[in-house]
């Protein structure tokens, strides 16, 4: 690559506005990664891909290519194992002092009916991110669940004019869609798996990828006696989530009201949470 | 603009490759349009607009500037009785044979809570979509309704372990979608207002944007007496859109199901139908 | 499942509307897939999956679980070979005339940087889908490319005022959005690398994953050398594809311009052509 | 409504767990708002609106319905000079500490072609926000826009082989997406059309609703002659954003490069920044 020593190389100027740059980089790139499962083979999937470092005031630009080349280098062995290594390797061909990396991707899970058993993979959107910031480095996990919320308000009105205790008509419930995000330990596995148990354990009911009639009555039934507002599924969720070795969380919880065409919602985050 | 003059017109160049262009146009355009409303004065609101032309071989290109000039040349005066007007100056200023337009929008009906009387707006996303082909014109509408749906082998099999025939555990319940295309008959103005509440009668129930306790007991006991499957919902609608003074149809029902992780949905249209 | 025998059944009691349905479904469902590459050994995907069969007028509802259960039946087999099973078991399981799938993935394909011969992989929206319709079978292809397109307009004005010929200040060049799907004859196979790769031909130039200093001029005088307009780049992507053993096919492109803030659109399809 | 007096109130109920909850609300609710423009009358539009207060550890939840009683209090008079009779009313209703309301909405601002002075009215898509936090008022706007970023790498590049300074073969260039928030100082009023213009300088060129060949010319070239990295933007935008009377800010610049099939972003805020 002869040639490329004699042409232009404009990033490489002098800046002389005097202003660095928190976080420049490439976004909504896809790039395949392997994923490490609890149990079993690890899994190929399609990340969708954010990698940032620092600019400092001295620079016009950074030299952008290198960030997929950093991402080329591993191959097909990106995994949340080789994350400290794609931070370090970014700080050091972007000359920079930080690095971010993030890896957005479909996790599947097997899932069995509650009641006929029947087994088949349920899709939860996940990530993982890392950062070396002055050195210091930290992991962060997200996982995506869509669960089933039931109205507590709703089901004791639609029973208060009868006259005996468990006669109802119904309640409203919904799709909640539940957002955890995690600072790791570093010294400690989070599986998927587990923190994906642990959040739906604390929705009215869990969703399935197949129910046939008994379960589909199990998982009525089921989100009938557990009847929870979203800020009950949060405040839990909370809990749950603080069982693991974790430092700094994030949680969101959303519920697509069908009563309503307007989603309710709730948010809480650890005072040192700083991620996005 | 005598610069223009002699400034390259590539668009006009000869094209020899013999192949005409269906539609050759600009999307993802907004522009603020006037809307009627069944009472009241109209009103403001931003359009997504979608403009498309027919090109013969000849022709290398369409003079793309000429469909925002016939946008700005009707002002804030668009609505549905400028499509006639907008579709042949689209014709006749990009010397096409056929003329296609789209304006999609937030519309807003005053509602009504069931059991409080309380109003607030609620928004509905609505289109209306005009073509000149070959000198025939035709109008279309579409209106897309957020309803609620119950299940009801879900509420049948919550009973079905209890003596009493009214008692229950509940049924899933969820968010319906439900979108109508209509081909309107020329001379009929069909209102957002009267297709819109046609159809929230389809449902298991309407949504609505405040529902104090009382509304919500109301609701919620409707949706458990209206029990319905998407493919009622969809059957329903089918039958109460035929009463309007319509040509070709199209409809969809999709349920984000409440169980499941993912939609349950139906289709259906007229023979005729060819708008997308 | 003892149970199951004596719960409702709701979906198949009889209905009276008399109204058959064309398509009913799941859609937004996810599920793991296999992917054949031109070369090297089968990759996982994550699909997102549309399954849809016909609902004769007798019935009330289709027997929503055996969507997924025709899926998980098929483990992680499902690939573009496993189609006419997949379409004859919800004929046979849902007892439907016609039966309807369509997976869609993000395919990854090795990519080499024109000057400096880096490689990475870029990713391609794609998909397959089957019909069995009538005891006919179909079979489809999609790919999504994104490349580069540059005005020829622009590029003839902006030399306009010069006195030598080659003398510009340049042409606005955006990303290009290209769309194409066909209907394969059913014994041929079509790769995805090479009918993505006979579209990026007809672009102004294709996009890379990596692109060093060598690479981004060699890229950057391609389109120069190459402008097109969106219909240009339509009409030879109509001819390229053409060469393939098809049947019907349907073509989109779209420009997110540079110097306008909404996109310019061609659409084109065979007259035979009634997939979405 | 005497009946709501007997109706359960589970909202109410006191919560055991100890656990207060930041933001808890409704989201994705939409509601029709009046805008004021530098020059002229107000105009309509239809907001997408988050509305959140504070919940105490000591309540199981909050009056959900009560947010939209408090948006159709102010009926159709709901603008920027109402936020904080919004917030208060939402403080008192919900019994909350804090409150947060923002309002995101399609503003139109005409625009006239640089050459052919052509006019049409461009949208921009905004926002406004108010905080009510310990008693203390802040408010916020953001303004996105979509502009032309020329990359000077790839100009400076594909003019190296030319033995005269001016003579190019073209420069990559493509949408760039510039989003600014501020936090204004409360006495001061800022006007999206102002902000937007001090934004739009920054680029290598604004975009225009109608071009004509001799604006589409000016406009080529103006962006050839004012190439930027999205770094140069973010910086100049920094720079032209900090001459306003603002507090704390938040920039994104993000450019759809042309030549790769993912996007090159930049971020940067004031330190003290908390705003989403």
């Amino acid at each position: 690559m002869k040639e490329e020593i004699n042409l232009p190389d404009i990033q490489n100027t002098e800046d002389t506005r005097g202003i660095s740059i928190d976080k420049v980089g490439i976004t909504n790139v896809y790039y395949p990664v392997l994923l490490k499962q609890k149990e079993g083979a690890d899994i190929q999937a399609s990340a969708r891909v954010k990698l940032f470092v620092h600019l400092p005031r001295e620079y016009k630009g950074v030299n952008m290519s290198r960030f997929m080349e950093t991402l080329a280098k591993h191959g097909n062995l990106i995994s949340s194992d080789t994350m400290p290594l794609i931070l370090e390797t970014l700080c050091n061909r972007l000359e920079s002092k930080d690095a971010y990396a993030r890896f957005e991707f479909d996790y599947y899970i097997p899932k069995k009916s509650p009641a006929s058993d029947n087994i088949a993979p349920q899709k939860y959107r996940c990530a993982f991110a890392g950062e070396l910031r002055d050195g210091k480095y930290k992991f962060m996990l997200e996982v995506n669940v869509i669960a089933a919320s039931l109205c507590p308000c709703s089901k004791a009105m639609s029973m208060s004019d009868c006259s005996c205790s468990e006669v109802g008509k119904g309640a409203h419930n919904q799709r909640s869609h539940i957002r955890v995000r995690v600072e790791c330990n570093p010294k400690d596995v989070i599986w998927f798996e587990d923190i994906i148990a642990s959040i739906e354990e604390q929705a009215s009911a869990p969703t399935y990828p197949i129910l046939k009639r008994p379960d589909e009555k199990y998982v009525t039934e089921l989100a009938y006696s557990n009847a929870k507002f979203s800020e009950d599924i949060l405040r839990d969720v909370q809990i749950a989530t603080l069982k693991f070795p974790i430092s700094e969380w994030n949680i969101r919880v959303y519920n697509e009201e069908s009563i309503h065409p307007f989603d309710v919602c709730c948010y809480q985050q650890s005072s040192g949470w700083t991620w996005d």
